[in-house]
């Protein structure tokens, strides 16, 4: 018999943006790894054991799940969002990398989720649909000066930027640097959207302008999109504003158009 | 009776990807809109009428579909991937913001989907796991110069690129002109993975390097990612390689690291 890891992504929040995908392969796990939160949203399952570990000890998690599929289980690592976008894929390539042989013979499969952007994009509109980056505002493992580069890159160019891990209790004056690094090069009516726990029952959207954005209460449960200087709202009486990007240059309202993508 | 317009993630390819939230999207709806191939991965329903249109026609069908849902209808947009990633979202807020004062007020709502770069991420490994930036390399709706000034900026700074749209029957060399340029900033050994209809029957992923990158058999259904100078290759015997991004710089192997996102 011959183990198997496979790397899930949960989705934002509520399961109804779980894939049938992911839900087979939790079906299919006999051991489960993962953040405990993360680990909370999966229902138990007799005879599937699980292990949890802290969000800050993804190397080590990762290297466990590898030591328990290489013995022959079928082992699963779960993250929240999709486990490719700063999350658990990356940690358990570097393992197999640095690892035993044997780990590079596993059957290991990634399971796509939707990420934190796409789910907070679709709650305000489309910040998302022209060019776009994302950046990870953790400076645990990258230097704060090649983050500031990314930022003003992305900002020069004209992409959208969504903000991940933009704040923690360990990490609190990295948002507001952000923000005033971009404000040397957006527009101060720049649209911001803040979406915290987005598809939760506690979710909670806001849209501010770059010159008010004010980092208090943003958390790790918090995804930002900083839009570019195309983006645009449109505010709708007793409704909240939709915010967008249009696909091109000067041309909302015009009739036709890039053509859309089928990849 | 009011009116309501949901714009529909499909997700890439079969349904293993289609979210509940998207399922029950097109459950509700009377009236279906899109590209005709992405009508056809929906099962027909007595009852709910559909108008399929070119993928040229974004701004058009965006219209129609609005026009109807004002009459007080149960309206979908579908979209493969994701809605908001250089889809039927951004065409649906254009047309809000330049048509009349009754489309305002309509309950329009966006279904994310898993984005195919995600989709083709998974697949190989993780080579989103690092900062990372989405492009559309079609210039109907912008200028060639702005497409270049993104790649010089996302390469120089270190972002993995991910590239939407990379080639049509009528847009022939703009990826060969875009790896051109990347080859200017990027290392020749530089990862580049292409993602042909990435979780359907037919699927093709290869990974190049960046010196051997062939724009030849790229089409509208293929995405590709070009890594950045950290992203790395493990070489597997008997499986495809897994290409990935280390989480930070220079860090491959080191125990931990960054707290995972929980946004």
């Amino acid at each position: 018999m011959k183990g198997r890891l496979a790397v899930i992504g949960l989705g934002p929040g509520e399961d109804a943006l779980l894939t049938p995908q992911a839900l087979a392969a939790l079906a299919d796990a006999e051991a489960l790894y993962g953040y405990g939160p993360y680990l909370d949203r999966v229902p138990a399952r007799v005879g599937q054991s699980r292990h949890g570990s802290d969000n800050r000890e993804e190397g080590t998690r990762a290297a466990a799940a590898l030591v328990h599929a290489a013995k022959g289980a079928i082992v699963a690592v779960v993250s929240g969002g999709d486990p490719g976008v700063f999350a658990m894929a990356a940690a358990v390539c570097e393992q197999i990398e640095a690892g035993p042989p044997a780990w590079r013979v596993l059957d290991v499969r990634v399971v796509p989720g939707i990420t934190a952007m796409l789910a907070v994009a679709a709650r305000v509109g489309a910040p998302l649909g022209h060019d776009f980056c994302a950046i990870s505002l953790s400076d645990n493992l990258k230097p704060w000066d090649a983050i500031e580069r990314r930022l003003d890159a992305a900002a020069s160019a004209g992409f959208v930027i969504a903000l991940y891990n933009a704040a923690s209790r360990a990490r609190p004056w990295q948002l507001g640097a952000a923000f005033e690094r971009l404000r040397r090069r957006l527009p101060a009516t720049t649209p911001v959207v803040f979406g915290r726990a987005v598809n939760r029952p506690d979710e909670r959207i806001t849209v501010a302008t770059l010159t008010d954005a004010d980092p208090a209460g943003v958390d790790m449960a918090t995804l930002i999109i900083v839009g570019s200087a195309e983006t645009r709202v449109i505010e709708r009486p007793g409704l909240p504003p939709l915010v967008y990007s249009p696909r091109g240059f000067a041309q909302a309202g015009r009739a036709d158009s890039i053509p859309e993508t089928s990849a």
